[in-house]
């Protein structure tokens, strides 16, 4: 099998709901290691996520040719391949900067340091929360972001800051050499292309939420 | 200006990404209700979102006729029609399902609350977290879910419980009647048609992120 390809600057990157696809197959695949299944076929491996294999083979193929003929994908070699292809094969430093309830919520959720996401360092302006320690870490002042930075080799941000220190946030980061941030805060942040963002606002999920159950059969018979 | 259309379900809803805009639209509309503001043209709604003033009427198009010529939008008339085609003009009553550290602090989320959703009922199946305080709300069981929903009219779940439950208490929000689900647990759940769902891995979308910045300029540099 060839090594999966990694896209350069000059490609593009794989659609949204490819990736995201893509991590659904992986963890499909980490339960399939997990009870030693040797081998899974495209329709198998799409089934438990209602995926047809059409569609599973179409998402893999836009990485590389993974399938054997006749016998379909090998788990213990489809698995790595993945989080390779995601660049979950190696640990992410991690700052959380904002430590309001969710941001102290966040620290503590296990399925970030499941899949390699190591938040190390806390970040608050608040000087009240600055020395308090959340999960074995001790909050610091954001002023001390530069320094902590290359001093961690931080890569990612996971912004939980209110929407109007959220820009001159990310601003800090960016000027630090963080190449990724989440973005809680509920509103669009604006970043050089060489930054990446994922926003999470969480306000609009639920908005889009109670538009969808307003306009399907059970939210228009509440509706009314 | 006619009343906002609402789709029935027969009518195919409108895009994610056109309703994720609308709710931006609405935050931006809300602020210049606060500063006085009495019009906006297109081209200004879309600025400070990076969105162009073509999108921004297609955005809106789909849902009406908003726009006076030689005027632009009225903000004192738009406004509560978005809020109207999204659902949010009412509030809805909410259940959390889950009290681990991400539904605790979501539970204390003020962004929820603030666009209308209101977490009204707290529930989780371990015997040692039933009857604790979180937020002002005591802790119910899962089992007092049926009584509850009709009691308090719940109509949203927010589902912050393991992968492996994730299934189980969908369906038994989905037979209570309750018609929209958050889901935060880390796995796909299956409901009927007309029941929605709306889901958040936080995990994916850390994982899309390591993705982008492994694919993009500052992520190869980093990654080599």
């Amino acid at each position: 099998m060839p090594e999966p390809r990694r896209a350069n600057s000059t490609e593009r990157l794989a659609p949204k709901a490819v990736v995201g696809r893509v991590s659904l197959y992986l963890r499909q695949l980490e339960g399939l290691l997990r009870q030693g299944q040797a081998t899974i076929s495209s329709s198998q491996l799409g089934a438990a996520l209602g995926i047809n294999d059409a569609q599973v083979r179409k998402d893999l193929g836009f990485f590389g040719q993974f399938g054997h003929p006749g016998i379909g994908y090998r788990v213990a070699e489809l698995t790595p391949a993945l989080r390779r292809i995601l660049g979950i094969d190696r640990p992410w430093p991690t700052a959380m900067i904002g430590l309001g309830n969710l941001g102290r919520a966040l620290v503590k959720y296990r399925g970030f340091r499941n899949r390699g996401f190591h938040i190390v360092a806390l970040f608050d302006k608040d000087p009240k929360k600055v020395g308090q320690n959340v999960a074995g870490l001790a909050v610091r002042a954001l002023d001390d972001l530069p320094r902590a930075t290359s001093e961690l080799n931080l890569a990612l941000a996971i912004l939980c800051v209110p929407a109007d220190a959220a820009q001159r946030v990310a601003d800090q980061v960016v000027a630090c050499g963080i190449m990724g941030v989440l973005n809680f805060a509920p509103v669009p942040i604006t970043v050089p292309s060489s930054v990446s963002v994922m926003a999470v606002d969480l306000s609009i999920q639920l908005e889009h939420l109670a538009y969808k159950v307003q306009n399907t059969q059970g939210g228009v018979s509440y509706a009314g």
